[in-house]
């Protein structure tokens, strides 16, 4: 069964993408050489092999050389706050959210979030992640936008209790309710989940009502957990208990639960999650640059907890290039644990591909698999970094860089053609930004 | 007074390089706009400044637009080991060497060593590296390769007892004593400086002897130090003392010393090297690659002692991309001490060019000022990554990255246009380090 594309489409490929080696991502690390790709006509993976066992080639095909692998997919980001890129560089989150962030996001139109929304999605996709999912307010800003960029979305607008106008978090949650029946159409790439804020910001009864909300429509529940160590006091102080505790007492963790950073956990909150079935976006640049740590990811990983890698927002990365932080995890993972076998290269592209697609909801993303949608990026091996070549996923991981993407397809469409962004204007995006980041901030 | 260069080019101004911002990197960070640099027939820079207070120009007047900075200089480098990229991934130092890299090494040629060294030179000036501080064997052909791709080069050919027949450490020093005497050509951008590997492979004596040799000569001492706990604690069982103190004892700090590494230095050894006037070369990402930890940056700089990033090795990084320390390198700091506010841009950019070329013996290099050699790159602004700009200098640290890199210069001459390599048929540099890649490896 086809989900959404071309009427009559229906499983037969439509298009072979052929390349000198395929790296499915199914885990294991395994690379396809002389491998090809058919694609149907509604964006979904029908084979996947080596050239000579797939079956007479359907009427396009395209030979396009170099690896192909699954699209990167980015856990956990702000990607609108692109506008505000850098602002509060050196402060702590707490000083970074009151001095840096908060005073521009006051000024911020839903004009300036699409345009945010806009260049920031251009900057991912031409990194090779095809796929974000995105917290923030101005969500109907953010769908409009990625819909125009073409990369597929999984948006989970913010409940924020400080920022609403009489705090009216059930107004803000039926808002978001009929945003949901509105916008979620994952055949056109948009999935809609809930995310409130944090433990810190929301009640325990808030966050187990949100909770409830997304677990009936079946929807993702995004929180920010456990992200600096001043945070998990303020929450141990106000409840005698730890955020992960509150959200387990609350019935909040019951649904597809995904905590963003996780860096303060312990081993009892990581036992929770991992009961919980709960997933953590690991976003070790961001945690580094506002100086909040980095999270224990190889004991999320011991205790079964699936792991996304994420950018964060501009404001405290400061890209969207999710590249970096598929080689920072297991650098970071090695280097603190004095174990240079502590995490392999292969495992460094699960958490940027498949595993971060299932934490944030997608089964069938992530992997260049029969039945897999099309999301899928080219990286041109002749290169420097990808010689000599006799251990090509290491070099890849360690060597590799998102200035080696040149093509991305998302859904069977081809978005980035050796090296340019065929759906948005980013001369316009670049100075749209420019003017309004200078509005915002002065 | 000019070094080398044309008779009579005498300090006239021969070419006018314009761009829409200069960061001169004198270490405060601060740019120009509309900037130009002057620089004359001998590839030294006469003038920099705002284009209005510049004098008349020039014959030549090259307006590139962007950002013009110097180049980047790599302060530790094992360059002809990029023909062993990726080599024994996921072991420790001691077993990634005796496993993964000296199996190979023993099998190499000095035509080996020149491809690996082409390359690697090719990727580093790529990636806007114009310097790198080289430690290997096969010294001619390590001066022979960096000649022809056009790189600034100090070359500090090792001394390593276990790899020596006959374990003849007094024949290779002369042997190196008369290397210097040839090759030492800082006109000819090649500045020769003397490497024994460690402490726990050469005796107290030697390091001290050949500390004298390089003092004779007034050349850089460049040594491994406390890499790893493990060669650290062997060094205490063997003299009842740390490989730092083991050489102030034996007389070896008294010269310009570059220690690589120095992950486990504690307070006392820190002392001893500040005293000394000895530089650090810090290599973050091999560090973290091999599961050796993160050297006490911070604590390095706080005792007065000079740092500068380097890559160390492909085999252990797993490129020679030195934008990727300069990002890292603020990075760990903020995040392992909980202070965003530990390390700024400007101070992350000072590690990758000024303070990095005066750690390895270089006055003249890293700095766009008069008196200084025009060793230059310009960064493509005109990019996503670098909106909205208003904090450009954290924009280019943190959202920065090689891939923005279009145009170098070395000593005044452009080696890289528009992306575009001219020294080196990359092509065949690639093929080269494939086959003797895996030769070495069979």
């Amino acid at each position: 069964m086809t989900v959404g594309g071309e009427p009559g489409a229906g499983g037969r490929a439509r298009l072979r993408v052929e390349a000198d080696q395929v790296l499915t991502g199914d885990g294991s690390g395994q690379l396809i050489a002389d491998g090809a790709v058919d694609i149907d006509g509604a964006g979904r993976i029908v084979a996947v092999g080596r050239r000579e066992n797939l079956g007479p080639p359907p009427t396009e095909v395209r030979t396009v050389g170099g690896l192909l692998m699954p699209g990167l997919v980015n856990a956990h980001a702000h990607t609108p706050m692109t506008v505000l890129r850098s602002a509060g560089d050196g402060l702590p989150l707490e000083r970074w959210l009151r001095e840096g962030v908060w005073p521009r996001e006051a000024r911020m139109t839903p004009e300036d979030a699409w345009w945010g929304m806009t260049l920031g999605s251009a900057e991912m996709l031409l990194a090779g992640v095809t796929t974000s999912c995105e917290m923030y307010l101005f969500e109907e800003a953010v769908v409009d936008a990625v819909a125009a960029s073409g990369a597929r979305l999984v948006v989970t607008p913010g409940v924020i209790a400080a920022l609403l106008p009489d705090g009216d978090v059930a107004g803000r949650i039926a808002q978001l309710v009929d945003f949901h029946a509105g916008h979620h159409r994952p055949d056109q790439l948009v999935t809609v989940g809930f995310a409130p804020h944090s433990v810190y910001d929301l009640s325990p009864e808030q966050c187990g009502e949100i909770a409830a909300v997304a677990g009936a429509n079946d929807a993702l529940f995004h929180i920010h957990l456990e992200e600096t160590r001043a945070e998990r006091q303020l929450v141990i102080d106000r409840y005698g208990k730890t955020a992960t505790q509150v959200l387990a007492d609350a019935g909040a963790l019951e649904g597809r639960t995904i905590a963003a950073h996780g860096v303060w956990l312990d081993a009892t909150d990581q036992r929770l999650l991992a009961e919980a079935g709960a997933a953590v976006a690991h976003c070790p640049q961001s945690n580094l640059k506002l100086g909040s740590g980095v999270a224990p990811v190889l004991d999320l990983l011991a205790a079964g907890i699936g792991v996304g890698l994420g950018t964060d927002g501009a404001a405290s990365n400061d890209d969207l290039d999710l590249w970096e932080e598929l080689k920072l995890a297991p650098l970071l993972a090695r280097g603190l644990s004095h174990d240079p076998g502590a995490m392999d290269a292969a495992t460094a592209v699960d958490l940027a591909t498949r595993s971060a697609a299932r934490a944030i909801g997608l089964s069938d993303v992530g992997v260049i698999a029969p039945g897999a949608r099309a999301d899928m990026i080219r990286i041109d091996l002749d290169q420097p970094a990808f010689r000599p070549g006799l251990d090509l996923l290491t070099h890849l991981v360690f060597a590799g860089s998102s200035r080696y993407v040149t093509d991305v397809w998302v859904d069977g469409r081809q978005v980035v053609d050796d090296g340019v962004l065929t759906t948005v204007d980013v001369e316009r995006a670049m100075a749209e930004v420019g003017e309004r980041g200078r509005r915002l901030a002065a």
